[in-house]
């Protein structure tokens, strides 16, 4: 059986709620995906880094058991209260590193140093990131491809809706001329709270106190969320290099709770939609921005929470996938669904190189 | 390179439409799927048969330029003005046998002939018919798998929308408990008038006139239509084995135009909803049913002729995929999706036969 060893890299609510679903239904995963999964190591900014490097794999559950804020690995064997990043990821014996650090949308560090040592240490990555993958993306798989690891970044937009995987497996043979997308799930809610009867600046404070939106709600508010997204979709699906310069940027700011209000009553609904489309000559143009939306556009009924992509193609017209744009269980499941993609694409490339040295590929 | 010589059964509106895909973008297709098709024979009720045999393909450009219910193959060589399908679909020089003749919901056939032929014959089939997949599906799969070839019918669930291939590849390690779609895009077209305010008669006569229904409208209109797709799907992506007693089947009829407009008021949007649920026994239960959906239900906003399916899952809650319902282009690229699994299949197949040689397996 098939076994893959993973070091986790943060270990806040994603990765955390990955160690519980190998903790707790790893047999099940096992059984039904055809390989195993360990955790073989740990970093946190507050809890240190756990190692084993005895051949053995982390005992999760009494970690699980512990409550976030108050982990501390420094008093365990293979324990530290550095988090020594890089060290780990070159050195601990991990097959695959699950990063799941903060995003910085300035320069995605540190999770692009994060993702480079992986890759140059020949580790499979999967990362729910959007920062690496929004500004380096190209460069990274290019590296990833020099290095024969796999980068995987489902995670990144709509936690583990499979939007990007839908893109890259499912559309063999059409054209895909495009895509728009509701892709901000706190901006979402807050503009169908607006269209409920609240002020924004209520709807944004709701939002907060239930959890949905950051103490610093701008992010998500004003569309800079959304533009990395938009960013990490061009480039995958259209072939774009878009730098965040290209994407321009409009968030909620721009209406007043009025214009929501007046679309409403005439049968229009205001969503921010990330959009890219391909041009003529072949370049790629992209923006950011609140759109009325008539009622029988695909993305009219996206409601709250829930994140939907529709992307425009040849033969099939409009293609739609909706589910979860967030949630630390959905975005663990995309680093479980990256796993899943690192396993068939190692199995099919043996294979084929196995086909190829046998004449037959 | 690798090529598909394939046999068309019934030269309908769909495989008519993969025949113009084929000679129009063949090699564009090359090259981005890695293999070219070819078409070596063809079969159709009216216009009789058509098969290669000397090695080479049929030149599709002469037929195509012929209105289709002129075409006569009986003049040209290889031709014959009986369509003898048997002798087609065992003994031409095929290798994938693209199956799009009527659907027959009472027992399959004779389209359950095609592809069990077919699979006999040791040929890999695609079928968009929902006749076969629905009522004998199970028994069809286990056929294909002992003669080791790919029984594929992407395009008998709302076209070349994937729905079925997102179930099979997109949600390994899920649990889907369930699924909901509006799965027909004449019934859906209809309710929508309704709303807007003419009376069913007058709904479905527009419907009729713009080409949406049949002659017939019964089959669209009752729920019949949907109940084979639920059964295809029910069984596809909950192991379940329906037949079509166990799916009970309402259609609009049950319903008044002053029940749609009165939900509509209220914000509540009728639709035709094909579902089914695994039960805590682990039984699957099932049912076509016009259901009342709340605004913010993820079919509550699927218009006209776009059609969806929601599954549940237990880590991501509910994913929607929507996208054409039919149409025949969208459903030729079903067709396309079905040889480009074929493909990927035998491609990776062959590979793990080597590894599993090589006891790298």
């Amino acid at each position: 059986m098939t076994r893959y060893d993973l070091a986790l890299i943060g270990f806040g609510g994603v990765n955390r709620a990955l160690a519980e679903l190998i903790a707790e239904r790893g047999d099940t995963l096992e059984a039904e995906l055809g390989f195993g999964l360990r955790v073989v190591a740990i970093t946190d900014l507050r809890a240190g880094s756990l190692v084993c490097t005895d051949g053995g794999a982390i005992d999760l559950a009494p970690l699980l058991a512990v409550a976030p804020g108050e982990l501390d690995f420094s008093g365990l064997a293979g324990g530290s209260p550095d988090p020594r990043n890089e060290w780990v990821i070159r050195e601990a014996p991990a097959d695959i590193v699950a990063e799941a650090t903060f995003t910085n949308p300035a320069d995605g560090e540190p999770a692009l140093s994060h993702v480079r040592w992986a890759i140059e240490a020949g580790k499979h990555v999967c990362t729910t990131n959007k920062g690496p993958v929004a500004l380096h993306g190209r460069a990274l798989q290019e590296l990833a491809r020099r290095h024969g690891v796999c980068f995987e970044f489902e995670g990144t937009v709509m936690s583990g809706t499979p939007v990007l995987r839908t893109a890259r497996r499912m559309f063999g043979g059409l054209a895909v001329h495009g895509f728009e997308g509701v892709m901000n799930g706190t901006s979402n809610y807050v503009l169908g709270r607006v269209e409920s009867g609240l002020s924004f600046a209520d709807a944004v404070a709701e939002a907060q106190a239930l959890g949905y939106a950051e103490a610093d709600p701008t992010a998500d508010i004003e569309g800079h969320d959304v533009q990395l997204k938009v960013m990490i979709l061009a480039n995958e699906v259209l072939g774009a290099d878009l730098r965040r310069a290209d994407v321009p940027c409009t968030g909620l700011s721009a209406l007043t709770a009025d214009d929501v209000r007046r679309a409403a009553a005439e049968g229009l609904r205001w969503k921010l939609v990330g959009s890219a489309a391909r041009r003529p000559d072949g370049t790629v143009e992209a923006r950011v921005a609140p759109v009325a939306l008539p009622a029988e556009h695909p993305l009219a009924g996206v409601c709250g929470p829930v994140n939907a992509v529709a992307f425009h193609t040849d033969l099939l017209g409009a293609v739609t996938v909706a589910g979860p744009g967030a949630g630390r269980v959905e975005t663990a499941y995309a680093l479980l669904s990256d796993v899943l993609a690192v396993h068939e694409r190692t199995a099919n490339l043996a294979g084929a190189e196995l086909l190829q040295e046998a004449g037959r590929g």
